[in-house]
């Protein structure tokens, strides 16, 4: 079978600088890979205003679909869902669903991305809900996690069918055989979890999975768990908590190399090293965080995302298309709900 | 009044280091504040052991208590509680309700500490459940973060206590008269967190207190808030996150300053302007979590404390006898008590 082209829908509106951002790294990804194709989805003078910018020849791998509304980042996602139709996020989801596009990214608001995707795209049978995984720095590679706030309370099942998603994500884009699937948990004995986090132990336990075990917050950068699992308050706070501390830390260390004439030299000199962990542990490297569970791919980038950023979730998109994960994430489940089955779980597991 | 003698017992054998730490800790304390007696309990020879290699006068400020058992990081709480009634955790716990201490240090398990310490203290009239308070560094100074382990689930009148036992700790021990609560969520409009954490929002918007609001993970850095209220599960992952992060950027300039010469030769010329960071974020600067809740102080320090963040936790039970901390909460939590009273909350909050 003949490789499709890919084809990204590109919510161009979508974060803090819209097409001013979306549109440059848009031709960055076109530039880097021959058979892309793109959408730019939004309004077409602002679109067309950038691309003049940048003096981009005609080309039929990208094409401008127009949109006449923008969902904001205070739009309430139920308000968006109902009276932004024609917005360039849903007008992006559209061409997914429609199969003019094999994946959606957008930098716009969260919430309504999540509640357009899950009514646009559906979720795949057998998951009961989307999550959002991302990816971390760790000692040795990087640790992937979900779910990162798209869902507050969740059920042992929820947490379950979470792993699942993340195991075929990550074998998809790792290259790993058994990724190491480790469940948040904190480290008191006795009290260690709460009811969900003990049942999802058990489900982990007698599945497919490499389960590892519970694992615990500092274990996110140890580099000895490949996917962590938590609900979506657990992980949302952890990753803001880390991404506060980190700007702290960097503000911090801006500050002392600028407090003194000596102080500035030695940041001079200590450019290189400081280039090359920046580099490592760049979070615009990391930008572009999935959408998971959807019958589609939908990537989402940090709203501040900037050019080099934003072509990061762009590359994700299309490693994810290259991968067919939405489609390896059906084929487990389909499976994993027999193999459930055979363990006498639950009739709302298995017939979900 | 005159001021009464601070005595404080210390679980000499606690943590990963026992007297090897806790002995030269307590001497430091010893020469450092001139009214402070100390008992250490514990087994008498290791304690005499390590106070012969300091070559100490004898001292009416300095006792040895004897205990016989050690309880281990490995313990089962409810063991512990059970089965280890002469171990120096406990024994000095003893000394704290039978008024001949008025502070206990322990390096010890924290769910043991916790347990021991419930049973054998009990908790203040109108609190249900004691809750672990630490402080980190922020942008402008410190921010208090409750509860960090010890309640896994917490329903929103557990969140209030917690919000009126930090606020009575930061007003005591920070002398900031109203200071700023936020509870902690996640940023998501409408699936804005669960049920509990709206719930606890309503009653502390109610509340004597200076309730600023929903605050999310990064805000425990920005120096915008005091006191971070939320459960034990989720303050206990972003606290382990952060430490694991801190570890992981730690070692990696390292490598980076061991790299090649040039970057040895950057390394050393840095040394002030790191070694200035290293002092305001080092974490052993912030040892000494409070167990807050109690009728009586407990102080838990981090198991791997060294000498100087073991004299730190010292240094808290201290600070927090001064102040009278536990009397404070219990009058707030008397009068906070007849105010909900009035507002028409449930009985089980106004009976507690």
């Amino acid at each position: 079978m003949p490789r499709q082209v890919p084809v990204i829908a590109l919510d161009a509106m979508g974060g803090d600088y819209g097409p001013e951002v979306t549109v440059p790294a848009a031709l960055d990804c076109l530039e880097e890979f021959k058979d892309l194709r793109l959408i730019l989805v939004g309004q077409q003078e602002a679109i067309e205003a950038q691309l003049a910018r940048y003096a981009v020849p005609q080309s039929d791998r990208l094409r401008i679909c127009h949109a006449s509304q923008v969902v904001t980042m205070d739009d309430l996602p139920s308000k968006a869902l109902r009276g932004k139709r024609d917005s360039s996020m849903r007008v992006a989801l559209n061409l997914v669903r429609d199969g003019q596009a094999s994946a959606c990214v957008s930098a716009g608001n969260t919430g309504a991305l999540m509640a357009m995707a899950r009514f646009v795209l559906k979720t795949i049978p057998g998951i009961d809900r989307p999550a959002i995984i991302v990816s971390l720095p760790s000692k040795h590679g990087h640790t992937h996690i979900l779910d990162m706030g798209a869902n507050v309370d969740c059920s042992a099942e929820h947490l379950y069918q979470f792993a699942v998603m993340g195991h075929e994500l990550v074998r998809a884009v790792e290259n790993i055989e058994a990724p190491k699937v480790g469940l948040l948990n904190i480290g008191e004995e006795e009290i260690k979890g709460n009811e969900q986090v003990k049942q999802a132990a058990k489900l982990l336990a007698n599945s497919h999975l490499n389960f590892i075990g519970y694992v615990e917050g500092d274990d996110i950068f140890m580099g000895e768990v490949d996917i962590v699992v938590t609900d979506g308050f657990v992980g949302n706070v952890a990753l803001k908590a880390v991404e506060g501390l980190v700007r702290m830390l960097g503000q911090a260390l801006k500050d002392g190399l600028q407090s003194s004439v000596y102080n500035r030299l030695v940041g001079v000199l200590a450019l290189p090293v400081l280039k090359s962990l920046k580099h490592r542990f760049d979070p615009r490297r990391y930008n572009g965080a999935t959408l998971l569970g959807l019958k589609g791919i939908v990537i989402k980038s940090h709203g501040d995302a900037d050019r080099y950023a934003f072509a990061n979730a762009i590359r994700m998109a299309l490693l994810e298309i290259d991968k067919a994960v939405p489609q390896r994430i059906g084929e487990r489940v389909a499976s994993a709900i027999c193999a459930q089955a055979d363990l006498g779980l639950p009739a709302r597991v298995k017939s979900a």
